[in-house]
């Protein structure tokens, strides 16, 4: 497998993202990386981990696209950007996958321009896994639509199906439409037209799903337009976040006792950050455009960017892609 | 004062509902409440609560609105409930507030169709009060318009900016608009026309907030259509409680160290529970109707319930109603 990597994307490119993938490479030793960025910086960041092998390709790209452009534009014209460069290695069917830590915008607009979207399908769309108190869960779309159709979220539900199965390893995953009430008739124009068009298909559709439940990861796939989807993993993050800023606050203001009990309860804490870690969970695919396209967390380390490239290769190995393509 | 009461609204009704009245008459002696309800029903509660005063008139109804039902339909039908009844008071000017913790849709469907909206209201509006990291905050439009457009969210932001002065004593609150990023020309059609209304009227607007952002508390008035608020409240409560259920689930997997931690920190579990609890905050006013108008948590007991009274209490005192009137 060969995979390309955007070695300019993200809070901590190069250094993080030349470290992740020298990580990968300790577990996967066949995949062959391209990464692509001012060849000086990456080479040194390659030579600082002593890594000396034959898997990693530099490939010299001499513009960086930020989050602050804007990104339809920054694609078009930044060609010599280590993004578009990335993409084009799929696009030429040099590299089977693609990653990214960089701008979200950027990514979504290279994958669709560049790399192109699957033939029958109408908008891809962002589907990261999210941690669930009883098991891992997948939001399709998490951004990529903001004003989306009851057609669009048809095929997100079926890309996340594919996805979940092959991926994520659940047989027969259930999908659930977000709403604001269990009942079909609940809901804007957008959940009424979804729900009906997705009671007719060959899904494991378990109906309409509230907000409240989402966290519970009972339901596997949860479909939606971008705009609900982003919000509802801003609003996972920032109460998880408040939540455990309120704790300590209140721990701080607390006398002795209850600061014992927080010491005590350390590798409790420590249990509960490992199973909401975002880091062990890899980046968001952008499903339905013709490549394995998957965008890691902005501020991913090199532990988490090595995350990105196992879910890539798992996507690759289990052949996802080809499963969605049959099912359009 | 006078407060119309459904009678037999919510899961505990009529026993919470009538001792919630009891317990607010204990502080807000001049009150006079009109609890409507099966006469007998209502009455049998007032004397187990051992209240022989005169500030309590029964007002008979024989029907009772469920959550189950079709919420129009049933307003229409039910002349005869404990809802309609109450609704009714107001629409007379018999009352000069409504409380009801019975079905939300029935309660807008009623206050719309009986009380009315106020001149000029496109759409009213539901505010629930949240707490927040830094402070409590209301959510407008919370459930009421899933199919919102950017002229009444214009509203929305002028009602919400009224209620939070007069009730929650905010000098000159800010207003955030709910979008999934935060420059203006982010989000969806809806939010990127509002953001430009928004910005020219007399509002202390500091323009787009995050989801990740706003159980911080650090803006006032959260503006957004039906759906989207909505969905942040449940997100807000499911993620609240995925997290407290797994710090509970951690805790009884671990050992015996991290037990005698939790047993330590109770009080300071207690003080968050505190700091969190909905209990205190009252219920949701349904904004722009011609009346005041307060949905109480469907789950409320008596303690719940009673702060639904008292925020009405300031609600009225406060004069919100004129002030919402004079802002259109």
């Amino acid at each position: 497998m060969k995979i390309a990597i955007d070695g300019m994307g993200g809070d901590n490119a190069p250094a993080e993202i030349v470290s992740g993938v020298i990580k990968a490479l300790e577990e996967f030793k066949d995949i062959e990386f391209y990464i692509t960025g001012p060849e000086e910086s990456i080479k040194k960041e390659i030579a600082k981990n002593n890594y000396s092998g034959n898997n990693i390709i530099v490939i010299d790209a001499k513009e960086v696209i930020t989050t602050n452009e804007h990104p339809v534009m920054a694609v078009r014209r930044k060609k010599d950007s280590s993004l578009c460069k990335a993409l084009n290695l799929v696009k030429e069917g040099i590299c089977d996958a693609v990653i990214s830590a960089g701008s979200t915008g950027a990514f979504l607009a290279g994958c669709t321009f560049i790399v192109g979207r699957i033939k029958g399908i109408k908008r891809p769309a962002l589907a990261p896994v999210m941690p669930g108190k009883n098991g891992s869960f997948i939001i399709v779309d998490a951004g990529a639509n903001v004003d989306s159709k009851p057609e669009y979220l048809v095929q997100f539900a079926h890309m996340g199906k594919e996805y979940y199965k092959g991926v994520l390893n659940g047989e027969n995953p259930s999908v659930g439409l977000v709403n604001i009430g269990e009942e079909a008739e609940k809901g804007n124009d957008l959940t009424k037209e979804s729900f009906k068009l997705l009671s007719e298909e060959k899904l494991n559709f378990v109906g309409n799903i509230e907000p409240r439940e989402i966290t519970k990861g009972d339901v596997n796939v949860i479909v939606c337009d971008g705009f609900t989807g982003n919000t509802i993993l801003k609003m996972y993050e920032g109460t998880a976040s408040t939540i455990m800023k309120v704790i300590k606050e209140e721990v701080m203001a607390s006398g002795i006792v209850s600061k014992i009990g927080a010491v005590l309860l350390k590798p409790v804490f420590n249990n509960i950050a490992k199973r909401f870690d975002y880091k062990e969970y890899g980046g968001a695919p952008f499903l339905g455009v013709d490549g394995i396209c998957i965008k890691a967390h902005g501020s991913s380390d090199a532990r988490a960017f090595k995350s990105a490239i196992k879910q890539a290769k798992i996507f690759y190995d289990n052949k996802v892609l080809d499963k969605i393509k049959e099912n359009i």
